[in-house]
């Protein structure tokens, strides 16, 4: 895939690809301050659970160069570096890279030391998310088949959960760009994901670059898809997952685990372990980040309509088969 | 609600409000010929299933005259009208309607006959509408008393059923309109009902019409809301009902039957008699709308992304609480 690097660290400030101006621009941001990475990651220019992550870890390397070139006192660098980890709510990965990278702090020289850190984090996501592609599809190729006897695997997805959520090669669309390496790919059939059409304008773009074969879908019509026997397998990726299992992940996942059991197909979560977070104990616990009306309201409705914006959901332990990590697959959920 | 006529038959033509403009013009389409009002029901310009009889209707009268102006002969005539009852496939009331005043054609005068045929129709829906809506509310009201404990309702709806898709008062919006009168309405969560947002901008538009409190969702994130208890009740309207129950609607509306099921509460469908098809034996025997894929494609996604457009799904009749129709509550369904 000839794509620019999706995050980097580039002579003391970060590259990213602006994930907003895709698929009709390729647009690079070069973020120098706290705050412009903070407005990067809010306007879902740097967005995705693993890449968040990274962000996150870049963003301490970021804060200790700012700081030092305009002579930040320590408690104010702790507080610049505590608004980058609540930039958004929802993923764990911001926080945990945020607090992993910051353990380095302590250094004599704490600019090498966290970039060096952030740096490792990155190419951690990269491997971690190979790992998970390649142990996700062989679970999946092993579950469906005596299902598909023989015939190549339906995939359906939800948002955008390739390279340019994870780096490396994605969660859940790493799975599938392993499955079509294996040649038992037929095709995938992308939810749009609306409000803001991650699955329309990226994992289209992702899966055309990669020449696999896709479906665009309207969300509403994808629980209906899926009980019509459209797809083999549910395969998705998480945002946080608490203690018992429950996953949040983009809003919309939730109807296609209830449609998966409706059709008894396996749903299927690719995360990395990162992404558990024990220290929730179920869903109810993990925030749900809410977002401006105008994303859903804007351009069709009247003026003054109100929203119901919330951007994730949870999808309980029950209805999910298998939980897939870069170390194990976790089934018997719920 | 100071709304111009949805459709009207004025100086020998068909008025319709062009639903493709709202919510933000009102603009009137003056259709003269049976190409025109083709046009004016495959852009949907016309749409909801009731309007849909409705201008089926009033075109037998239109292709009369057009036919009187044109000298076509009885198989001209013949073949113009069977092209308008099969302008779209999925709501029985087209062509069902067109049936019905096409047998008025063996009058001496053929115009006046298929004209006070068609405005009957006409009057007939906008009858049918009020009624359903008070036998909806008085149902629903009953069905949700323990469950509310005397708390208002709150309502989860999709598409657009209300006076804009069937004169009078609607199918499922206007149960909602009833339940509002009644003042035993707390607020209405409505599916943004993509791709071509019929909730966004023509339910929202008809509920601030109403001044009734309502919220925009995201379909993708319907199922979820309604797992977390934030609807009392699903209702929604139906294109086709077959003889066993099993209901054609927008594309959409399995993904609420589920989750209303899952949550356990009432999936009620508003609709006419006739648009029970005795017909058709189940829902597999219901011709689904394929639509042109740049519908969903267009504009986010890459160029060339290739899209799966149905415009309608089927929810099986044992997902379904009750139908309600202007004649009867049918429970005990699938």
């Amino acid at each position: 895939m000839e794509t620019p690097d999706v995050l980097a660290w580039r002579d003391g400030h970060i590259e990213a690809l602006d994930q907003t101006a895709l698929p009709h621009r390729i647009q690079i941001l070069r973020l120098r301050t706290v705050d412009e990475l903070i407005g990067a990651i809010r306007s879902l220019a740097i967005r995705g659970a693993p890449v968040l992550g990274a962000a996150g870890a870049l963003g301490v390397a970021l804060a200790v160069r700012q700081g030092h070139q305009e002579g930040w006192q320590p408690d104010r660098l702790a507080a610049e570096i505590g608004r980058i980890a609540a930039a958004r709510p929802t993923a764990v990965n911001l926080a945990r890279e945020v607090e992993s990278v910051s353990q380095h702090l302590t250094a004599t020289d704490n600019r090498a030391a966290t970039e060096a850190a952030a740096l490792e984090v990155l190419a951690r996501s990269a491997r971690v998310s190979i790992a998970i592609s390649e142990r996700g599809a062989a679970w999946l190729r092993e579950r469906t088949r005596e299902h598909t006897q023989g015939n190549r695997l339906r995939v359906h997805t939800h948002c955008n959960t390739g390279a340019l959520a994870c780096l490396g090669w994605g969660t859940a669309l790493g799975v599938i760009r392993a499955l079509g390496q294996q040649d038992v790919l037929d095709h995938v059939i992308v939810d749009e994901t609306r409000p803001l059409l991650q699955g329309a304008r990226l994992t289209c773009w992702e899966l055309d670059q990669l020449g696999i074969s896709h479906r665009l879908v309207a969300d509403g019509a994808a629980p209906f898809l899926i009980s019509q026997g459209l797809a083999d397998a549910v395969v998705v990726g998480a945002d946080r997952i608490a203690r018992n299992g429950d996953v949040a992940n983009k809003v919309g996942t939730f109807a296609l685990a209830l449609a998966a059991r409706h059709k008894n197909i396996p749903f299927v979560v690719a995360a990395p372990e990162s992404t558990i977070d024990l220290d929730t104990a179920d869903g109810t616990r993990i925030p749900l980040e809410l977002r401006p009306d105008d994303e859903i309201t804007e351009p069709a409705a009247p003026r003054g309509t109100q929203a119901l914006n919330y951007a994730f959901d949870i999808t309980p332990a029950g209805l999910v088969t298998a939980i897939v990590t870069e170390e194990r697959v976790i089934t018997h959920l719920g």
